[in-house]
């Protein structure tokens, strides 16, 4: 642990990617590494690249990684592909790529699924996220396929949140719907060389007239194309501007303290979890409750009164958490 | 309260509908209310009906309605409608074709936001369903929007999912993609006058040829048209053949007893998270111990140990739930 972390410190890239897979598998290390780097974090500028599959996400993130090697800067990328909530499996897998850039020391490129929390990002992705910002990277990039909770979450951890949109596919429409609408601080028009990205581009400008600003930010729509290559210095460019928007008006600093607290707050619920879980393993007092709730003789808010003040007298006679 | 349960054991639909509101606004009449009836909740057999938007859920949803009502049944109708995570406001409202029915006093149909629950059904949600089960109704039919969480989380609520797939709309691809594949009992594929229906079909076939059966149960896959009104008749009885499939392998007893064990369990988490919110409410010691987290004093972890153990020694010294 000790000689992993050195390694870390010293910018082995072996280092991260290992401490990351003690992460992903909840290996006994982990809460101990998250502990130690949590102090590390917080510099890195993170943007979330999210948008409808086939949207062209990955050659955009390929185009920016680009661009930001070529300011000199560094830059992580987690590709969150989506799960299927009983496979397990990931159903894209293609970052082949990406590989251009896996001689590029600078640049570190990881594939996650989403197990585990049934479409949205998990607990570990933000971890994730946390680790390649404790390593120095100055740039982290998620990307998510827009399938859902993934691209909704992707906002309480970047940044700068841009959402990609391709001209035919009906994809205006279709961000509205799941509200993605909402969490663009950026809109990237895709496929820009490709007949109707105009109408897109003016169907986006025109809700976000309707809808007014969000927090006195307007949402640039930037017209790109990863095939000629027009327009992505401009949405660097925009990515840009954001970030000194937030940093400006004091909101850069603001999530991330909010960040730090939810997510206090939410590792104390999991605890809460946790100590619940243990009790329900096995027979005990906390299954015959239940047991009286599927027979129907309790109600199952009498029921939950009772498994609380059980698990809290419990806890306070055995001596708190371990 | 004592008055409007009267009214509701009567069978008066607008007793209903004051304990769902009373529900959906969480007046303080909620929990009395969920506590009473819980007991007279189970009878009711569930359908679920999730798609992409367009696909004619609706429509399908009013055909079986009028099947259901033909078989000299009643039943009720929850028509999730996607929300905005920000504005709170319903997206889709159109539910007035099924106005035809409200003549029927055997026909409850309640529209309903997914609001707080950012995509995914609400627990209102669930609490609807069953204070129209313990209503009496035969049959409660809960269609949700195909764009996110929402149409995952169906499952955990209906006996029998219906996938509703049309042709053209590249429709089977994005099943696969979402993970919706899994969730289906039932396919329909709507629209079968439609060009292009039979190879969607086909398809969905191949597919679950390729996955194999889900706990032995092959989901049927049913070519339906609201406009010709073929495959509706196809469409109830493979509904009422799972539903019998499942009566006899004694799974319809067990997720009955799963989702009473886990809606009890979701009360004491509830539960907990009000008391750490209780505690959150302006300044104090939580507070304190947050903004070392957030000045980076303190690891996040550190922190929520010592929150956990304060708001339960507080808990217990206060003498526990009020």
């Amino acid at each position: 642990m000790h000689e992993l972390l050195k390694r870390f410190y010293a910018g082995d890239r072996r280092a991260l990617a290992r401490v990351i897979t003690l992460i992903e598998n909840e290996m006994p290390e982990r809460d101990e590494i998250l502990k130690e780097l949590y102090f590390k974090t917080g510099k890195a500028y993170i943007i979330g690249v999210t948008g409808s599959p086939g949207a062209g996400k990955s050659s955009l993130v390929d185009q920016l990684i680009k661009m930001i090697r070529s300011r000199g800067e560094t830059v992580g990328v987690i590709a969150v592909d989506p799960t299927s909530p009983f496979t397990g499996g990931a159903l894209l897998g293609d970052r082949i790529r990406m590989q251009e850039h896996s001689l590029d020391r600078d640049v570190f490129i990881r594939s996650m699924g989403t197990r585990g929390s049934l479409g949205g990002l998990s607990r570990t992705t933000k971890d994730v996220v946390k680790m390649i910002d404790a390593f120095g990277k100055d740039w982290v990039i998620v990307e998510t396929v827009g399938v859902g909770q993934a691209e909704l979450d992707i906002m309480h951890i970047a940044d700068t949140t841009i959402v990609v949109l391709t001209p035919g596919a009906g994809d205006s429409i279709q961000a509205i719907k799941a509200g993605i609408m909402e969490i663009a601080d950026v809109f990237a028009i895709n496929k820009c060389d490709l007949p109707g990205a105009d109408r897109v581009a003016a169907e986006v400008e025109t809700m976000l007239e309707l809808k007014g600003q969000k927090d006195g930010w307007v949402p640039p729509v930037v017209p790109v194309s990863t095939v000629t290559c027009d327009g992505l210095d401009n949405l660097l460019q925009s990515i840009v501007r954001h970030g000194d928007y937030l940093k400006q008006n004091g909101a850069f600093e603001d999530s991330r303290k909010k960040r730090s607290r939810s997510e206090a707050l939410n590792i104390v619920n999991h605890q809460w979890q946790s100590l619940v879980r243990k009790h329900l393993n096995g027979p005990g007092y906390i299954n015959d409750i239940l047991l009286n709730v599927t027979e129907k003789k309790m109600d199952p808010y009498t029921a939950a009164d009772i498994i609380m003040e059980w698990i809290i007298s419990k806890h306070v006679t055995e001596g708190g958490i371990a």
